[in-house]
């Protein structure tokens, strides 16, 4: 709520006057802005993402950025539809549920069965082979708000893995609690698989609020009954592509630096959080890098498409540009909160160049954290092929699953002075690795 | 949030050791739980409301209340039905939405058409007769945060008077930013009324950031389309009732101290801010002034029936009990957060009563602060009709809009330690109140 109000009055004050403390730039503001203005929802494969990479090529261009252009491939999407869910029994209630990425749709007229409360990933594993059958498994669990996102990878995998396995064990639907850690009743969605072999099956998520009430209703014994409507289903051939533009270095002999973003959102809301920001936030800091002089680095941004359903823009990319060299990557995803830690992959023989980066972020607030850069989801696979060196700059997590994949990240969500922290940050970092002369190499 | 997670750890504690800091009493805490649950969402004139009558009499006669009995009546209702509405022009947005009680069904395929942007109901109003001629209305405000919940009676009048004003001026339909302060993708229902001679129109409210989101568009100048479906319907002569109980005190001459809450709540959720939890903190605290020794005066608790449309249990009470004297009236319908504040309408010959109960409050954080208590919705009929004195107990109303008539208000909102600090201030307002021997006057 704070954020909201300062996002709102500090908004119109930047807008207004342009006098931003340290260094007045509105470029990250206003691609976050306009983007989640007039384009809003643009989900992987859909007519609004094409949209908006035409959007992005326009904006790019504007914005001084040579080389812009498509890179398209074709992804297997997912199309949302109709979706409710209403415990019939012991009391009845309308519950706030959203499909999972990649969920079968339910049969004509819903699927009403029994729903089977396992308090966690475990206890479901745990359950014997064919104990489902024609019954909806529930998956609780209780992740907590971590700063650096860390909750996500082990209590994602009740969305990950968990409908997998409840298939696998027969059941005819599955429902868990959000993958989240706000408590409004605006449910999470987000991708699930099915392993090799076992079909698909309903499967969709329920707010946190609906969550604990499943939970009070399963800890008094009685059975529970679920009728579940979840039309969306997966489609395959849909068309998508990343963006890609540069700002040109002073010596195209020198392999670019590699700065990315996802284009792509969720379909519930305008992906402001997940992943505008993230777009403003290179785009912008590339931008300011040039400020002073020419580096000597060209710097390429990525805005990848079709991220949240299975990272196709960032394979697409790999494929792409396997043939060139690249100095280094980065990735911004998380949000537009303060960055509080940067991580390196360095060799021993770029010290020098990390020593003066950790200089250049202290007094943002950001210490040298580690040597667990990885990069992001987009730069994953270009990294993997290349060995790539990465610099990451940690984002504070804190309210980040808050808003993730829900109806609620939208732009009020965004604290522009913690985006223009990102900026400086991340320009700081690019203006010094952009002018690196020498051979930039990883730790590993 | 940091409620939420409070809440459910307490609320385990609590239940598994009874051994709350000071008293150890879990009836208000298990009357909103088990409502809330049990029954769920209970609107006015509803099969729910029905069965949340009955489970009220069962739950009283176990509490040990006597002459415990529904006072029926019938109601003008409102049953929602399906409710979208998409932004068409210039940008393509779904909207979440929600009707209001008594908006008027959209025509069959829906109601497409100009939205016309109004930045307050004062423009609204300045408005020229019938310039809104087939389109349709939005009325924008700027309602903040106050601890004492005045902003509600200015900024609440775009909902109560601004569907009206747009149908006299010509308007298809009316979308109001929901009368709210938080910032989740969540609307806030709520009745509105037509005057004398002025149909009834399709009227909705949508989330804060999608008013957000309008008001931006607006502000670009450019033209919005809006595709409103909102099919909703008033509805008459629906069963509703009031629920009255009694705890007896020694001299059945003197009136009772009559006690109220509402046990209908909005459809969107499961009522427990508004107002499963007003009627756990009477109730447990009219035991609570029984726990030392049977008090003088009969406290006689009104768990009302349809409040949120129209307050009809509450002058069903004042018309069924006209011929009967009442010692005092009181309230609890604005969440469960802490009493900060308690306002009086006594006499001067009241002042020492007055004095002993600032005392017994002060140590709680109750500061005596002024001669304005008003009584709540249930109760106002009552005090009017037979001039009543008033004991306000304030309960902080920070993030009440946050929640208030929202899908958000679920049990997982309270607190508490909260709410046993309302359940202490009752008890001991009552404890004194119901041992006045003397006449209990009102100021005016």
């Amino acid at each position: 709520m704070r954020y909201t109000l300062c996002a709102t009055a500090l908004s119109a004050l930047l807008l207004s006057t342009s006098a931003f403390a340290g260094q007045p730039d509105d470029v990250a503001w206003q691609i976050t802005a306009d983007l989640t203005t007039e384009i809003g929802a643009r989900p992987a494969g859909s007519a609004a993402e094409a949209k908006a990479r035409d959007w992005a090529v326009v904006r790019l261009k504007k914005l001084g950025f040579q080389n812009v252009r498509i890179e398209p491939f074709t992804v297997t999407g997912f199309v949302r539809g109709a979706e409710t869910a209403t415990l019939t029994t012991p009391y009845s209630h309308k519950l706030h549920i959203t499909a999972l990425g990649y969920s079968a749709p339910t049969p004509a007229g819903g699927l009403t069965a029994e729903l089977v409360y396992f308090p966690s990933l475990d206890a479901l594993k745990a359950a014997p082979a064919g104990s489902l059958k024609g019954k909806i498994a529930y998956i609780d669990h209780a992740m907590t708000r971590t700063q650096d996102g860390s909750a996500y990878g082990p209590y994602g995998n009740a969305r990950r893995q968990g409908p997998g396995i409840a298939a696998s064990k027969g059941a005819a639907g599955v429902v868990i609690r959000s993958i989240g850690t706000d408590m409004h009743r605006n449910p999470h969605t987000g991708a699930t698989s099915w392993p090799d072999g076992t079909a698909a099956i309903p499967a969709g998520a329920v707010s946190l609020p609906d969550g604990e009430l499943i939970a009070r209703i399963a800890k008094t014994g009685k059975p529970m009954t679920i009728h579940l409507v979840l039309e969306g289903r997966a489609q395959p051939n849909m068309p998508s592509g990343n963006v890609v533009a540069e700002l040109p270095g002073r010596d195209p002999s020198l392999p670019p630096v590699l700065v990315a973003c996802h284009l792509d959102s969720w379909d519930l809301a305008t992906g402001a959080f997940d992943d505008a920001a993230g777009c403003g936030i290179i785009t912008a800091a590339a931008l300011r890098a040039h400020t002073k002089a020419k580096p000597l680095r060209t710097i390429r941004v990525l805005w990848a498409g079709s991220e949240e359903i299975g990272v196709f823009g960032g394979a697409a990319y790999a494929k792409a540009h396997a043939g060139e060299p690249h100095a280094l990557a980065m990735e911004s995803d998380f949000g537009a909160d303060r960055v509080w830690r940067v991580q390196f992959n360095l060799s021993a023989a770029n010290k020098p160049m990390r020593d003066r980066i950790a200089a250049a972020l202290a007094p943002l607030g950001i210490a040298a954290g580690g040597d667990k850069a990885g990069g992001g989801a987009d730069v994953g696979a270009i990294i993997a092929a290349q060995k790539l060196p990465v610099i990451d700059l940690d984002q504070d997590g804190t309210r980040y699953f808050d808003l993730h994949h829900t109806p609620d990240d939208t732009l009020d969500k965004i604290d522009p002075v913690q985006l223009e922290q990102n900026v400086a940050a991340w320009a700081a970092v690019l203006e010094i690795v952009a002018n690196e002369p020498g051979a930039i190499t990883p730790a590993d």
